[in-house]
């Protein structure tokens, strides 16, 4: 019997009522051919530094850095080590990469109905035009295909910028970030709009993993050493600066929740070198990141970056996929969410300047009917 | 090129799917010609009192009073003063009506796809019978036409209310208000049935701005020396007594969370004693608000007014804006509310008695699904 | 003039849009001839533990015990008492049933749009075949029909159960419920397969009425003398061995939260006896429930039965009913709940292990598109 086949609607992503629908497509299509212009993404600016650079095997486009993907699977009692994810430790993990995609492609029937399911059938179907639905028969001969696809010059990152109309796409790198992919791609001359964004969470977050290498690695980076809070802030401007002369727009942080307060310098400074010894407690590193949220507003209407927020996950929720695989492997969830009271410090010194763009993004919906309008 | 009409679709507040829309015309098409019994609103009595009584200005009705309005143009730059709105300290404002009118229209595509849109767009093209939109090249024009419209007879305050069938309109009022535009209204042997709602919230939050002059005012209206908590409650009792004998029906009250407790008589007396001497604290505002929530369902219990509870607004939340130009100008955001814990001290108290009507309100969507829904 | 008939659509259940209702019945008929497995119920094995058990009058299957119909009637005024809800004192209620059906068919109409009226326009119409709608006119005549129907053996409860296709249906049964029924529906040979679920509330939850008399049942009814902790669990876990040896395949558990935490066993025991000399405290009621929610997780995966766990439901929150008519009377009401961190420690004990399977239930539909998601 022959492999059941990719049918995807070119209305999927519409409303099924057919008036909405209609007008759903009749807007689509008229953005449609416009370029892509992508402010925030976690695209790794190393697969655009030099024009022969590859996305590796089929398992590790789709499935490896996938935590979507790879949290599905475990969540049906799979292994993340039979998956091919590194472990911290560098203990042995499954090298076959045919044999993690079959893994895959058995399970593939899970991602029915998920925004994964909806995206990988697009990636598979349209972007690499295989026409067999994935299952566990026809994995290997897919396999094949998209393996020979990625070996064409037209799967190049580059050359996928290219097809897929990119005007801008902007990465996320942290505040010591030498930029070097960012760099090469400048100097390689290619015309691609490849632009860093500023994210000093592993610095401003004092419970970090790391952190005192995170200041260290932050200090050589700019030639400031950082041994207090103010020093930590002309750091911080410092990079700033260095980020936007490679085309920086933007910032962006991440926080539990929104709760913004302002430190008087001495304050701050106390939090800071009790961090600096090792000697932070869980209520300093709360109240350091809810004013350093209020300090890179000050920094933006001072130098233009557009600034952007992002609360309500609690990371790492699993402590034996943490401990093993380290963080961003899918054991986020989130959490209610409150703005209302949250934001109120930051938006009274700093909301009424026309110089500050804030931009808020929330994981909790119900954010939007209530405290996202106005009584 | 001639300027774009309006064209408001018959339909257009119920749902595109045309089932459900169907039933939704049957449904209006049944009521649409019964007269309006509007039990909650803000509308000044004044504008009744006599018949040559008019709405002012273009400005004056679409733009200076209404906070949804002037806070969208305020979330895009433009200052407050420049919309002619009154600053509480006297300073100057834009006092050209058609200069202001002129940045709204200038402006108008901010208001696509909001409620106000879709407000203002029914009252320039339905209730005035303007039929080009509202642009920058308009707006002088469509001025002069709405203009000319509010000079007429037909659109004087009085002949709108018989216009639009209006059975009976209950406005707000203050606590200590004489309701002199009420009582003129009567007096007048106009037939329009404008009823007073009792909203006691200026003198029952001990942090209100000005609360020592409203209990002054309390007294003076009804001639009950308020200088204790039992004077407080009897010259509440007094006054809801005389807003019934100018034919409210119901009461309206406001807190920031729906919390309800009782205080023992003399602990309220206790927090009234602070308060009059500018010593309470905001807890005991707190708890004061939520003891006489309660109360006031008591005297619901004994005079037969229907009690109406709004909770969520955080109020005033722009410090710059509230200290320039007051309360109510679109600085008012929801928070969370809970109702199931909050409310129990008030219903096992009074809501198993059957002379009770308690109408609670919310402005947080989620309240319906969750603790409006017995369980 | 006739009587209004009963209309139902066939399609009734489903989305109005003509293309997601084609969808519907499509997926609706590819499974409504398959066999009912009803996994969760609350309903009474008694019904089924000889062949001529009946369901009583048409007040007793329709009225008494639904307690969202009586909450409905007593939200409009109607005393429980002229429901005939039995009180705990024993005192006087209505005890002519066809009285009570008068008052619930003059009051009918407040069904409209409720999953309740929904429940009984199908009860009444499509399982009765009564044809006429409910009013105060048809009450009677509709009484007689149904009285002659539940007297005919095609509605004794056994027969129904063979009407509707049920394979097996599971009811809700307390820690020292010693299964009487179930035993008998066993011994009488019939095939109807009911078995029982293990739900140990009453005696986890050191706050409930009687619990020293549930303990005291709890250790008759396995032979072991609960006076400690340790005591406890092995009460528990003998049980449960009971229930599984009739038939049990999961526990139920109810929380007012979802908070797990862990208790040391000489933590555990010194609640546990402090609670026998009646001297627990709300917080040792509070986390001695938290840590046998993680104990009933080791004992699950221990004998393999599946967990479900109920949060979110505030009890007796109507302090009258509770006292007049005891527990389950309607006035239970949903509040927030939270499971990413209350459900932390559960997880990160036994939530990687692959043999237990952990049910959760939500009252608050909020929490499907925030916390059951990952981010």
């Amino acid at each position: 019997m022959a492999s059941p086949k990719w049918n995807l609607s070119e209305d999927r992503y519409f409303d099924p009522d057919t008036s909405t629908r209609s007008v759903a497509r009749e807007l689509y299509e008229s953005v449609a051919d416009m370029p892509i212009v992508s402010p925030h993404g976690h695209v790794d600016p190393r697969l655009f530094a030099d024009e022969d650079s590859s996305f590796g095997t089929p398992t590790d486009l789709f499935i490896i850095p996938d935590h979507y993907v790879s949290r599905m699977l475990y969540s049906q009692g799979i292994a993340l080590e039979d998956l091919g994810i590194p472990r911290t430790d560098g203990g042995k993990v499954e090298p076959d990469h045919r044999k993690i995609w079959q893994i895959f492609a058995d399970n593939f029937h899970l991602f029915r109905g998920t925004p994964s399911g909806a995206w990988l059938a697009h990636e598979l179907n349209i972007i690499f035009g295989i026409e067999e639905k994935l299952t566990g028969k026809t994995a290997q001969e897919i396999y094949d295909k998209i393996e020979a696809k990625l070996a064409e010059p037209e799967f190049r990152p580059r050359a996928l910028f290219d097809r897929f109309n990119i005007e801008v796409l902007c990465t996320t790198d942290a505040a010591a970030d030498p930029l070097t992919h960012h760099r090469a791609i400048r100097d390689s001359g290619w015309k691609g709009d490849i632009r860093p964004t500023f994210r000093p969470d592993n610095v401003v977050n004092l419970f970090t993993r790391g952190w005192n290498e995170n200041i260290d690695a932050l200090s050589k980076a700019g030639g400031i050493t950082v041994d207090s809070y103010s020093s930590f802030i002309r750091a911080l401007e410092e990079r700033r600066g260095f980020f936007k002369s490679l085309g920086a727009m933007a910032t962006d942080h991440a926080a539990e929740t929104a709760y913004t307060c302002r430190l008087s310098d001495s304050d701050a400074d106390a939090v800071f070198q009790r961090a600096l010894k090792g000697k932070a407690t869980a209520e300093d590193a709360r109240i350091f990141t809810s004013h350093m949220v209020m300090e890179s507003a000050r920094m933006s209407i001072e130098d233009g970056l557009v600034m952007q927020f992002h609360v309500g996950s609690v990371r790492n929720h699993n402590d034996a996929i943490y401990n093993k695989f380290g963080p961003d492997k899918g054991c986020d969830f989130p959490q209610k969410s409150e703005f209302t009271h949250n934001l109120r410090a930051i938006l009274n010194k700093y909301g009424n300047d026309t110089r500050l763009t804030l931009i808020v993004f929330t994981l909790d919906e119900t954010s939007y009917a209530r405290e996202a309008s106005e009584e």
